[in-house]
C-alpha cells in the first residue's frame, strides 16, 4: 500500500462523508405549512454547517500529515481506517443532534453522543500521530524534531480540549455546538498547519499538476 | 495542498453529490395507481433534471477556473469549502421543491428556498474568483489580463442574477424552475468557458493522458 | 478538461451509483416474520442485480468507448453527462420495478418505466458514439475506419434493440427484466469490447501503473 | 482496461460502501426516550463496526493482491464486479441484522442473511485469485511459485471457513457477529499480507507519491 493510494482511499471517503451529510435534514412533513416547517428545522441545519466544516478541516488537515510523512505502515493503515471510521460515522450523531434541537427533546443526550464521537475522532487523530512520530518511525527526514515534539502536545492537547468539550453537552446543545464549531475552526488555522501553508503555495507551483502541464492559453485576445 | 489534490476532492464531491440527487425523488406509495403515482411526481423529475444540469455544469466551470490558476492557498480552499458546501446541499432543496410541486403547497416557499441556496452559491462562485485573480493572486501569468477583468465583471454579475432570479420565485415556482435551468444552461456556454473550450481539444491532444499514452490497437482487422 | 479528468468523473459517478444501488432495497417491516419479509424481497434482488450488472458493464465499456479516443471537445463533454444522468437515475426505476413485483402491483408500469430508462441510455450511448466518431472527429487516427462503421451500426441497433425490448415490459414484467439483463450480457461481451480485450492484456503489461513499477517483492522466501 | 483504473474503480466502490454502512443504523424515533433509543441500538451499531472492519480490510488486502498481478484481463475484470457486487451489498444485511438484534426478533433469519453474503464474498475472492493465478495467468513472473500455492490454499480455505461460520447463525447471532469480526481482524493479519507489509514501508519509500516528492518543508524554525 503506497501513501499516495492511502491518501486518495482517505479522500474519497472524506468527500463522501461530507456529501452525505445532507441526507441527516429530515425532510419536510407539512407542505402546507412549509416555511414553518424550514424554519422549525435550523437546528439541523446548523449541526449540518458544522459537521461539514468539521470534515472539511480534518480533510485538509489529514494532508498536512500526511505531508510529513516518509513511508506509511500496516499499523499506520489500521489507525487511519479507524480515524476514517469516526468521520463516516459523524453524519448519524449530527443528524440526531439536529432533530433533537428542533424536537427539543433529548438535547442533552444528544450532544453528549455527539461529543463523544468527536473524542473518539481526538483519539484516533492523536493515536495515528503517536504511531506515526514516535521514534520518528514514520516522519520524513527533513521534518524538524522541534515540530514534531510541538505536533504530539498540540494532539494530546486536542484529545483533552474535546474531553472538556464533551461537558458542554450537560450544560447547554446549543453552546456544545457552537463549541464544536468553534473547534473546527481553531484546527482551520492551528500552527501546524498554517506553517505548511506558508510553504504551500510556491511548491505547489514548482511542482504543478496534471492541469497545470497543460499549455497556456494562447496569448491576449481581443 | 496542491491544486491538482484541491481538484481531485472537488471533483469527488461533485461526482457524489449529482449521483445523490436522485435520492431527492420519493418512492411511490400506493402501487395499486403506480402510473399516477409516477406522473404525479413529474416536478420532482423537473426539479432532478434541473439540479443535475446545475451541478455538472459548475464541475466543468470549476475546471475552467482552476486551469487559470498557478497555485491555490489556504483561503482560496476554505473558499472552495464553502462552495462545494452550497452544492453538497443542494439536493435538499431540490428534493423540497420537486415534492412541493407535485403537491401543490408551498411551492412559493419551496422555490424560495432553493432561490436562496442557489444565491448563497452565486456568491460563493464570486467570493472565489475574487480571492484568487485580486491582484492576479493566485493567477497563471499568462491568463490575460482583459479577461481577467471580463470574468471579475461576469462573476460579479452572476451573484446579481441569482439575486433576481430569486424574486421569480414569488411569482411561480414553475418559472422560476424554468429560469433556474436557464441559467444553468447559460453557464454551459458561457464565453470564457467557451474560449477555453476553443483551445482544449488541441491541448488534451498534446498532452494526453495515462490510457491516451496506451499503444494503439493494431491496424486493421479481418 | 482533459479526457483524463472526464473519465475519472465518469468513472466516479459510475462507481457511486453501482453503490447506491443497494438503498433500493426496502427495509424488512415486520422482524417478527423475517425469513417471509426478505423472501418476498427476491424480486428487490433480481432488479438490483439486473441493474448492477448494467451499470458494471457500462462502467467497462465506456472506456472501451474512450481508449479510442484522441481527444474530448465541450459538446461530447455534454453528451456524456446526458448518459451519466441516465445512470445515476437507474437506481429509482431499480428500486419501483423490484418493488411492484414485490407486491405485485404495478408490474407493467414500473417495467415501463425502467425500459424508458434504457431507451434513453442507449439513445445516450449513440448519441455520444455518433458525435465522437462523425468525420472521425475525435477518434484517434490509428482506430480503423472499419471498426468506426460497425461500431456506428451497433450502437443505433442498441438503440432500437432498447427500443423494441421496451414492448416485452408489457407482456410480462419478470420476462422484461431477464432481457435487460441479457442485454446487459450480450453487452458484456460485444464485438468491439472483445477485440479490445484481445489486445489489452499486453497494452496494459506495457504500460503499466505506478502500483506495477513498484520493486517486485524479494524472491522465494522460506 | 489498464490494473490501475480498474484498482481506481474498486477502490472507490470500497469507499463509498464503507461510508454508506452509517445509513443502516436506523435514526431514533422517540426523542423523548433518547438516550434509551440509542442504546437500544447498540447491535446496529456493532454491526456497523463490524462491516466497517470487514470492508476497510477487505479493500487492504483486495491492494496486496493487485500487487502481485502483471496484468488484467477481461474474466478478472468481471470476477472483480462480482466481488464488488458482494461488498456493495453488505450494507443491507448489515442493517437488517442490526435490527433484528436491536428488536430482538428474526436474529437467526439475520445472521443466516449476513452469512450466506459473506459466503458468496468468501466465493468471489476464491474465484478471483484462482482465476488470476491458474497456471500463473496473470501473476506477476517474480511472485514465487510457493506463495502461488499457500495463498490458493488459503482463499480456498477462506471460502470453506465462511461456509462453516455460516452453522453459528443458528447457535446465536451475537456469537455470529463476533466471529464475523474475528475473522476480519485474522484477515487484518494473513500470512500473505504480513509479508507484503513487511516489504511494503521500503517499497514505497522508494517509488514515492505526488506529494512525497513535494520539496522538503524548509528546515528547523523558531
Amino acid at each position: 500500500m503506497s501513501k499516495s493510494r492511502l491518501e486518495t482511499f482517505s479522500d474519497g471517503v472524506f468527500a463522501i462523508a461530507i456529501t452525505l451529510l445532507v441526507l441527516t435534514i429530515s425532510s419536510p412533513v407539512d407542505y402546507g405549512r412549509l416555511g414553518h416547517q424550514l424554519a422549525h428545522r435550523w437546528p439541523s441545519l446548523a449541526a449540518y454547517i458544522v459537521s461539514f466544516a468539521i470534515i472539511g478541516i480534518m480533510w485538509l488537515n489529514h494532508h498536512t500529515v500526511f505531508n510529513h510523512l516518509e513511508v506509511v505502515d500496516r499499523p499506520f493503515i489500521f489507525f487511519n481506517l479507524f480515524l476514517l471510521m469516526t468521520i463516516t460515522f459523524l453524519p448519524y450523531p449530527t443528524g440526531v443532534l439536529g432533530e433533537a434541537l428542533a424536537k427539543s427533546q433529548g438535547t442533552t443526550t444528544a450532544a453528549a453522543f455527539y461529543g463523544v464521537t468527536m473524542i473518539l475522532n481526538a483519539f484516533a487523530w492523536a493515536a495515528l500521530w503517536l504511531w506515526a512520530s514516535r521514534g520518528r518511525r514514520l516522519l520524513r527526514p527533513s521534518f524538524p524534531e522541534s515540530e514534531r515534539v510541538m505536533a504530539t502536545v498540540l494532539f494530546v492537547a486536542g484529545a483533552a480540549v474535546y474531553t472538556l468539550a464533551f461537558g458542554f453537552a450537560f450544560l447547554d446543545a446549543y453552546v456544545f455546538l457552537g463549541i464544536q464549531g468553534g473547534l473546527a475552526l481553531y484546527y482551520a488555522f492551528d500552527p501546524i498547519s498554517r506553517r505548511v501553508a506558508r510553504s504551500a503555495p510556491g511548491a505547489v507551483g514548482r511542482e504543478g499538476s496534471v492541469e497545470s502541464r497543460l499549455p497556456d492559453p494562447p496569448g491576449p485576445r481581443e
